[in-house]
């Protein structure tokens, strides 16, 4: 490999460290930027280096935002007692493109992973507890990732708010069943199973 | 998409415009950059930055290099009757992988693609020719992609090397078949064809 010169071989290096990319993927990548004349070197670079930079997060729902409260939180045309807890910031991206949400977020930034040595004090759920708390009513959809951390982290945060002070907090969870195209032949049982107790009236 | 902080989005965007990275994928890698510990954003930002700082390309053989003459062609070991010549550098790279090889490479730049503006006079095949004009016996390996182009490019640079001049030089092409690990029951018939005519006794 060491017939690129250096500052190929440097980018084709940075490139293979992000998930996803191989080693063929970071030079083919690498190529492409340095072949293609509407490519603006200098503006990619200037991205990655400010990546961090101005970022900070909201106080009440702890997405990253560019102010506080972030643009959510600060919109009084939202329901501020449906929240929907989610793990990460993209969860919330994904979430508002459905126009049918017209709730606020929480987010908890991560699971539960003991393996991660990652516990319920690492995330923002005592937060979470302490902004449900100041409300009246309200209710959480608690929409953590259908996996197994994303299960027992919803769990978790499904038992706490079962205590009595938050007699007033409606707890719901995602649905599961079968997503919109899927194929039931290829449904896994897991999923045909939620999708069975699940079933609505026609 | 406006709820990411701006120089996440935009980060995001410069990955959108790379080859086989979409928008979601794009996300992911922004989020791992920005999430992960163990990355250097001021390292990967300085490689996107230097990718063609110090980039210069040998004069003999028209690969990108550090020093001119580059490694391989100041390489007195190798033989340098014996010329691969190759679409880009990484093809060089590929090939060099394969100790068996000794010879020396001839970078064209790219192949005859008159939908994209390329003709034989964008790449470098004139010099080729000067460059083998100079030797009194050799092998020149036509080693362009088995694709449209390259084949046309192939054949275009064996007409050239078959006039009267070049009655010294043998002119070979990379051997068409199957590839290791191939399934016959799932080979194109043009393969296969190039298989069966290009058969040896066993």
């Amino acid at each position: 490999m060491s017939l690129l010169p250096k500052s190929i071989q440097n980018l084709i290096n940075e490139f293979s460290k992000l998930p996803g990319i191989g080693p063929k993927s970071a030079q083919r990548l690498t190529f492409y930027l340095l072949k293609n004349p509407n490519i603006d070197l200098q503006a990619f670079a200037t991205a990655v280096a400010n990546l961090q930079k101005d970022l900070i997060y909201c106080s009440i729902c702890f997405n990253m935002a560019q102010t506080n409260p972030c643009k959510i939180c600060a919109d009084n045309k939202r329901d501020h007692k449906l929240i929907c807890v989610v793990e990460d910031a993209l969860d919330v991206v994904a979430m508002d493109q459905i126009s049918d949400f017209n709730g606020v977020y929480h987010v908890l930034g991560g699971v539960i992973s003991p393996l991660d040595g990652v516990g319920p004090e690492n995330l923002k759920i005592a937060e979470l507890l302490q902004r449900v708390g100041k409300l009246n009513s309200a209710e959480i959809i608690l929409a953590t990732n259908p996996s197994l951390e994303g299960e027992a982290t919803a769990m978790y945060i499904a038992r706490q708010l079962k205590q009595p002070q938050f007699k007033h907090v409606k707890i719901t969870r995602l649905a599961r069943g079968l997503p919109q195209g899927a194929d039931l032949e290829y449904a896994d049982e897991f999923t045909l199973s939620k999708a069975l107790e699940g079933r609505r009236e026609y």
